[in-house]
């Protein structure tokens, strides 16, 4: 038995398509219908067979078992309420946003079966012409239930991920934010600085380091606006510590203290070399 | 008739070992002879036949007609001294260092013939083991002359380099530090604080995004510190450039400045899309 009748897809982007592509794919709904404000994206995402219908009308969504919102964090809050007016009181939600304390607190208020997912298989990459159901293989998928959880909802939604190929863990709202901060959006905080500050006739001499330290800022201004409000508190914090890090080492590198430089080029080395 | 008789290469790692490799494949000397302290790095050298001698006593490179300092930049300087009353005061130095003003403001009072080089192909990776003939293809090599460079000298090294695949751009010592210190320090030291205040236990949660910020983190801790003595002033520029931007981000994120946020966000992609 397939694990959905009908899956309903809000947002079909990078990941919205891959995970509409990567349901298709593993045979796990009946259905598949794919709802996004943009005519195109939703004809190249028929095209491309990661929906069997597409609208966009959201009451193309009616009557799914599964809704999956893959829009940027602040439309996925936006757009819940009308959302639950749609959908029945027993279809599993979920969503796929980078932050996850505001969706969370807000999203479980509104419909009865929420999970927050966080699957940490984008790029900065965009759209579903870049789609593809193999990005969640081995990639992780963070999964924030609370004590408003229900149990059979979690572990639905927990087959649902590693069937598309993640590795699923789990951690409170709170934690996933904080962790995030430091992992992800204050590095991309960092590389949109890096590359920002650099005069134009100094772009041509960037080497293939620089390419990577900031690959991540060709990300799209509009996803990481709404990252960086949702995470405010957690990412101000992050640039703190970044910035009273940074403060040391210029302060060290003032005073010619090679031990403290040394200390931390060996300390980050080691770390770095631990990331698999 | 090819370029050089004898080349000597002090320093057999990742861009020494290359170099050796690249001008045995051209066929651009009748001999390549290779100085280095490590006794393994030597031997593994002469098997990858990117040196035709080795030796642990600088006495090898009597005769040279070119000799290339390729070990990290402190060692540079320390060891040109007794280079210079071993080679002839006709024998072309370069340096492959990647910091410029400092190398070349003492080198050139030491060799007659010298001009500063900075081949940018460089990776976290180190060692001979690693080298390669083809890394300089395509990459960008900086050349430092000045106006006590002889003409013929500089044709000479830029001539080199280009048959070695690299495409040559010529600026001062002082433009290159400037402009390194924020396409290629700055964005090191970036990572190596990002990298180091993430909590261990955070560390599992990190996906590519921190990967490729991160990846010049793994850079050896030996290398790095003298390219940040070498280049204090630039770089302590650069951070507190970077730290300026860093303050004013975080500013608007607490002002929810959203306005201010995109034009970051919009410039920065701008920007890094740029990159070639």
């Amino acid at each position: 038995m397939k694990l959905f009748k009908k899956v309903a897809i809000v947002g079909v982007g990078l990941i919205g398509g891959s995970i509409a592509l990567a349901i298709k794919k593993n045979r796990l709904a009946d259905e598949v219908v794919g709802v996004c404000r943009s005519k195109e994206t939703l004809l190249l995402a028929r095209r491309m067979k990661a929906v069997d219908l597409i609208s966009r009308d959201l009451e193309i969504i009616k009557g799914a078992d599964l809704l999956i919102m893959a829009a940027p964090v602040g439309m996925i809050i936006r757009s819940a309420p009308e959302i639950s007016r749609i959908i029945g009181r027993d279809c599993l939600v979920t969503d796929v946003g980078s932050t996850k304390k505001e969706i969370v607190l807000k999203l479980e208020k509104i419909f009865p079966n929420f999970v927050g997912s966080h699957p940490m298989a984008g790029s900065e990459k965009r759209g579903v012409a870049n789609a593809s159901p193999g990005i969640f293989k081995g990639s992780l998928c963070i999964l924030t239930p609370t004590r408003n959880t229900k149990r059979s909802a979690l572990l639905k939604i927990s087959k649902l991920w590693a069937k598309l190929g993640s590795r699923v863990t789990v951690v409170t709202p709170s934690a996933h934010d904080k962790i995030l901060s430091l992992v992800s959006h204050l590095p991309h905080l960092a590389a949109f600085c890096l590359i920002d500050i650099i005069p134009d006739d100094f772009l041509k001499f960037g080497s293939n380091g620089l390419k990577d330290t900031t690959r991540i800022a060709s990300s799209e201004a509009e996803v990481w606006k709404d990252i960086f409000i949702s995470n405010r508190r957690p990412i101000l914090e992050a640039i703190e510590r970044f910035q009273k890090r940074l403060s040391a080492v210029r302060s060290a590198l003032r005073k010619k203290d090679l031990k403290f430089l040394e200390k931390v080029l060996v300390g980050a080395k080691k770390k770095r070399d631990s990331l698999k």
